[in-house]
């Protein structure tokens, strides 16, 4: 039976994937028609499961299932159904659509709920559109920062422009920030995008903590001219220094067991026969601990500024992004391992996760945990991201019963 | 007087820079509007000057003073108009515009013409829309390859199809073409383009040869991947395999005496948080001797597969120009060397041009030899690029005298 319910998200994630903006892969930013296209489907999806259903002031799409009164404490599901450039289908996707199968699961059961259950389908996560990630999420924290208003995408299109376009009203976005006290906790389900499981032959685990990432957008300016005449000592060439920079940060991040990567870099003018006078790039650096983390990025700014110098050029750095690392809550990481156990798995993995996710933002109201599932060859954020119908079913039953095992504790609390 | 004719000709570099598709700085490429514009402009300073106009069969712009009879052989002294992105303002264009004051005081002194003089505003040198360079000279030299017209620019606009926008019938190209007899030689004024005048203190130098180029468009390809789940041992980062080989081609070209250049690199899909999946960049190769910059070329691309196959990627790469080195005719150069004398130089620097000119294409199809003259800092290809009123004078004058060595020394062949 799970296995023909896993054969329905699959088939979903499908049809999500086929909203695109590019006719060649997959890529569906924040605030884009693609957005609402994949909101609609998604809170149709929803209502079959019985959940009534609303966007917020966000752009989140929203689901909910009372508990046995109306009004009780929620329980969150979700993840995001924002993707990055060229993008996988399960990435984010999965995760929603597994929580609302989920609780289309609890409500057909008739289970008795000590509080309501609630499914989000997060609309910025990945932060491809205008850099900072998690706006979808830190708007439900109600850790939004006004200054991100006047983020541009690539075309100059402010945020604020864009959640107008998108038909939201700007001055309403506090009616999406939640309260604690209306908050059981979070959830969240998402493949692993690492080889960690598929090394150790297993389907599931239960995720300990979420790394602590911080974004920049780095420059090396130095001065453009001529290809041909201008000598290699008169060279202020922003290419070749951004170009040690990124086999310095491979270097040291390995050496500090950081994960250091540059994902963007362009040089301009961008001329054949010019040198580079300028090169706009991205650093991205993420650890188990966030100690270990600024460690590697102070060693790595100390070697921007070393070439930078000896190469007659300016090193510039700016934060896009910053989470620190979060970890997850005891209580809901042992229904997690409760609900694994539940498939079979007596002794489930546990591990870190490399990833950023929406959790880093939603801690700020509520605790969070996650289950993961293994995807093929750990690859992710690529159209080669594959999941097993077998692990997405083990995965739809492990949320199951993790849910049910708050149920049951919860109920427990509550007549005790 | 000389100084007024200069400042006349600054003046005119000026009125053509504000020709630009990019309102914050200097960009006119092949075949666009503002080529349209700028050819428009410089025919009513041709007319002024004496000369018929027409625009040829592959945008050119011409001018024709006829010698003491019509239709007798041409000298051809021009250079281009078309611009690299945020380009300085004398590349090209102060050549095309000494070459029509040198005519229009020829035509005023009624000097006695051995041949016709022609001037030439090369329509495409740098090659900055189609990636391939010399278009407009290599039309006029007929060593066009129609397998050009299907090379696209950024937005997949084909040459072809840029002819017909610009007005021009791809079918009639070969009425550009010239042929050896109708054609004396080739003259072209420039600005240097590097530091060796400036560094000796001298104003202008007569050029031996024109540096081989050889230009490739390259590319590394690997895997993309989620920037926080992919461990290193499992990366194909194509940027941090690019990376390397930029520093490469700065390692080994110092080492070889050649001078290398990236100046394009891209890195894709180009999200903060994936790994690089694939880097597009270019390669710019060039030296005063063909095999040293061939040998050059083989030790990069062993060094390119060798990176590759270490970091478990394919490298590409696929030639898109080559201009081998050219030899400055001896004639003409002794006739540029005597106009240089003329200004008060007794001992006229003479050194080769590390940078690519029309004249590698016109040498097709007649001599070509070079005036350079002094441009502050070696500047060039960045809107720093500036020239002294004074050396402009000097180069006027030169270029003059250089013209006037030749009517008299072929008035002397033709009257023995």
């Amino acid at each position: 039976m799970s296995e023909t319910a896993a054969q329905l998200l699959l088939d979903r994630c499908d049809e999500l994937a086929a909203i695109s903006s590019n006719p060649e892969f997959l890529e569906r930013v924040h605030l884009s028609p693609e957005h609402r296209a994949a909101n609609d489907l998604v809170a149709g999806w929803m209502r079959e499961a019985g959940l009534s259903t609303w966007q917020d002031a966000a752009g989140n799409q929203c689901g909910r299932l009372e508990g046995r009164e109306p009004g009780l404490p929620a329980l969150l599901l979700g993840s995001h159904i924002d993707t990055v450039p060229d993008a996988g289908r399960y990435d984010g996707m999965l995760g929603v659509l597994l929580a609302i199968a989920v609780v289309g699961r609890i409500r057909d059961s008739r289970l008795d709920l000590p509080f309501a259950i609630e499914v989000v389908a997060f609309s910025d996560e990945e932060g491809t559109r205008f850099g900072t990630a998690l706006l979808g999420s830190r708007a439900l924290a109600g850790t939004w920062d006004d200054e991100w208003w006047n983020l541009t995408d690539t075309d100059g299109i402010t945020l604020f422009e864009a959640f107008q376009d998108f038909g939201l009203d700007p001055a309403r976005l506090p009616s999406a920030f939640r309260r604690p006290e209306n908050l059981v906790g979070y959830l969240e389900a998402h493949i692993e995008q690492g080889p960690f499981l598929e090394d150790a032959d297993r389907r599931l685990a239960v995720v300990t903590s979420i790394a602590g990432a911080r974004r920049f957008a780095l420059s090396m300016v130095g001065k453009a001219g001529h290809a041909g005449g201008t000598p290699f000592d008169r060279r202020r060439d922003a290419l070749v220094a951004a170009s040690e920079l990124v086999i310095e940060v491979e270097r040291i991040s390995k050496e500090r067991g950081v994960i250091g990567t540059v994902g963007r870099l362009q040089a301009f003018p961008g001329g054949v026969n010019v040198i580079p006078g300028r090169v706009e790039f991205s650093l991205d650096l993420r650890a188990e601990f966030d100690d270990d983390r600024d460690d590697c990025l102070r060693l790595l700014f100390e070697a921007a500024h070393e070439i930078a110098e000896r190469r007659g050029l300016a090193f510039h750095s700016t934060e896009i992004y910053r989470a620190d690392a979060v970890r997850c809550d005891l209580g809901l990481r042992d229904a997690v391992t409760a609900g694994i156990r539940a498939t079979g798995d007596e002794n489930p993995m546990a591990f870190w996760s490399r990833a950023g996710h929406d959790g880093v933002a939603v801690v700020a109201v509520t605790p969070i945990a996650m289950l993961f599932l293994r995807c093929r060859g750990g690859v992710s954020h690529h159209p080669d991201e594959a999941v097993k119908k077998a692990d997405v079913a083990a995965a739809l039953d492990a949320y199951e019963a993790t849910v049910r095992d708050l149920v049951a504790s919860r109920s427990l609390s509550l007549s005790t």
